[in-house]
């Protein structure tokens, strides 16, 4: 086990005893690192805190600490076609590492074909209110339609209502991401259980909390954040006074993401959160695709999708072995080193980077080539 | 005849002979005054000009001034209701001395009962598309109703549509002014001449050109700056992709006024103009009359009306003496002169101020006291 992978276990631990969010815990992991940090914890020991102090709250991280088994976390999330992704893994969402200290995100548990880094590149998310209108769901659904087609991946927190429409319309065209503040394997909301399994074959399903675990009320709340992290903007479609989503539209401003927010009827609670987004000038005003992928990409480049980042022809030769083995899917890491030749650890770089690149694709039994969809780019 | 009473004359004529927005002519009147550009254009010769350079359409003016019998022209609108008001006069709304040289105003001509300087003191101007939807006209007519309960004149274009909407639902609590491109006996649209009686009775009719004249479509673009001019801010409703709504707001920017714009359905082909001035950054979210009057009244004011600006109490003691006398509708300048024992200039200035502060209105046949509602606030 090396250094890497040792960190990586314990923050899978971690997520297992400690809500984001907790700014000495950050500060620790910081400076010491997850293992020192972990070790400490189930040692029934205060763990080396940020500058020189120790965690007020480490005493129940322990007690929780003590009662996990890291390899049965993994190997029950494996089984639930759950994988966990770190800080500095090839998966990891570039946008993360933006986070302030005490915001920061310990790890992702993410079920799903999908490579989450690659996802996220050209990503929007589209997030409202769960009491939607038929006015706002036939928004949501044309805003991530569009985006999907246009080879934007629609991240949303998989409610129902906005949530919900936006998901189920992007994956006619594309791909989504679903953020849920409970264990991957939970179905919350449960009527959503379908609409997760399609989002798990097409996309991805990302939580920060272990498996088993049902969402709690302040779950959502920092969820939410990583909704906003997660993309370079956000579209609220409908929000009403007091909606969740005004929740994830601070977050978008606060870590400067573009915030984008849908008008509606002046006479229509659900848009009561949207104007007020509009009239504060928080959020700018969207009205269709076209405003949205404007606000999103950045001035003088094109808005036309030009492919993954990196092409065959320009890979390196070991590289381009690697890539060669994964001819059928479900080749497992393992097996691509022994068949390329080349070491596991070059092998699990050159993986991530070719998922990175859009050039496989990460599913629950090993790797596999994209979909024909994002081959035909390719 | 006194020389202000010569420029209002001269100015009047103007009105029968050039169109307002014309840099030359401004200029020519603001450096050699109205009498004397009007003089030398009935005679046949170039007036002069801005900068002592002649005005390229001084022969066009000075056959046209050739046609024009002031008295005529004057006595011929009093028979219509129609009374001329020209800068520096009682009843000259002071924002249009704000209006850049070049686009100034030479004069209005006004119908109604309402002293137009007073009405315009505390107004929001609500424009909109003429083919406006139900729900536009709801919301025109809720922010006109609600706006006019609290005190302030709604001033709109006399259109059909949102203009319409507003002038009627703001006549059902309070005052409204009608902005017209066209002579004021002329009932354009003709479908709204019972409106326009209505206005009359309760507010004011404005209009820069000269009775008998049908409006043209350049009256129509030279009218919204005065829309826009008028009052302090201005709301647009609805507004379709080419609505001439969106010419009075770009007025209103130009102007510095306050612009606002309602949002509505990004379905809906007649909020796609409020929607782009609110994604150009151009106009402020407003969803109802709460909304406006934040932004339309300056902070640290009180939004509510706190009556006329001066009372029975402050006025001087030849004021209140004129003010007595003016004790049942339709007391003549002359006949206050005279049963105060004030010399007319003072009179006609005292009563200006009276009208300004709302203690007194116009009425065709001369002044009288405002109407119950207004009495009852002072």
């Amino acid at each position: 086990m090396n250094g890497d992978e040792e960190e990586a276990r314990a923050r899978a631990g971690l997520t297992a005893v400690a809500r984001p969010g907790d700014l000495w815990l950050a500060e620790a992991l910081s400076e010491h690192g997850a293992a020192q940090v972990w070790s400490a914890l189930v040692r029934g020991e205060p763990p080396p805190g940020g500058k020189g102090q120790t965690p007020p709250r480490w005493m129940a991280w322990a007690r929780g600490a003590a009662g996990v088994d890291i390899d049965g976390l993994l190997a029950d999330s494996a089984q639930a076609g759950v994988r966990f992704v770190a800080p500095g893994d090839p998966e990891w969402p570039g946008r993360l590492d933006t986070l302030p200290t005490g915001r920061d995100c310990y790890g992702l548990w993410v079920r799903g074909h999908g490579d989450l880094r690659h996802l996220c590149l050209r990503s929007v998310a589209i997030v409202g209110a769960r009491a939607a209108s038929p006015y706002g769901e036939h928004v949501a659904r044309e805003l991530a339609y569009g985006l999907a087609e246009r080879s934007f991946s629609v991240v949303s927190g998989g409610a129902y209502g906005i949530d919900g429409a936006a998901h189920r319309s992007a994956l006619l065209t594309g791909r989504t991401v679903a953020v849920l503040a409970g264990g991957l394997d939970v179905d919350y909301p449960r009527g959503h259980a379908g609409l997760f399994a399609q989002v798990a074959r097409n996309g991805a399903l990302v939580s920060e909390r272990p498996i088993g675990r049902s969402p709690r009320a302040p779950d959502f709340l920092i969820r939410n954040r990583l909704i906003a992290a997660l993309t370079p903007g956000t579209v609220v479609v409908e929000a009403g006074r007091r909606s969740g989503a005004l929740n994830t539209a601070t977050h978008a401003n606060e870590l400067h993401r573009i915030l984008m927010a849908v008008p509606g009827p002046v006479t229509s609670a659900t848009s009561v959160g949207c104007h007020r987004l509009l009239r504060e000038g928080r959020a700018c005003c969207v009205t269709g695709v076209e405003d949205v992928i404007e606000q999103v990409v950045p001035l003088g480049q094109s808005t036309e999708f030009t492919g993954p980042v990196a092409v065959h022809a320009d890979l390196a030769p070991e590289t381009a072995r690697i890539l060669a083995v994964v001819d059928e899917p479900g080749v497992g890491t393992a097996e691509v080193a022994q068949r390329s030749g080349e070491g596991l650890e070059r092998v699990m770089r050159s993986l991530g980077m070719l998922a990175a690149a859009g050039l496989v694709e990460r599913c629950v039994d090993g790797w596999r080539l994209p979909s024909r969809r994002g081959r035909k780019r390719a």
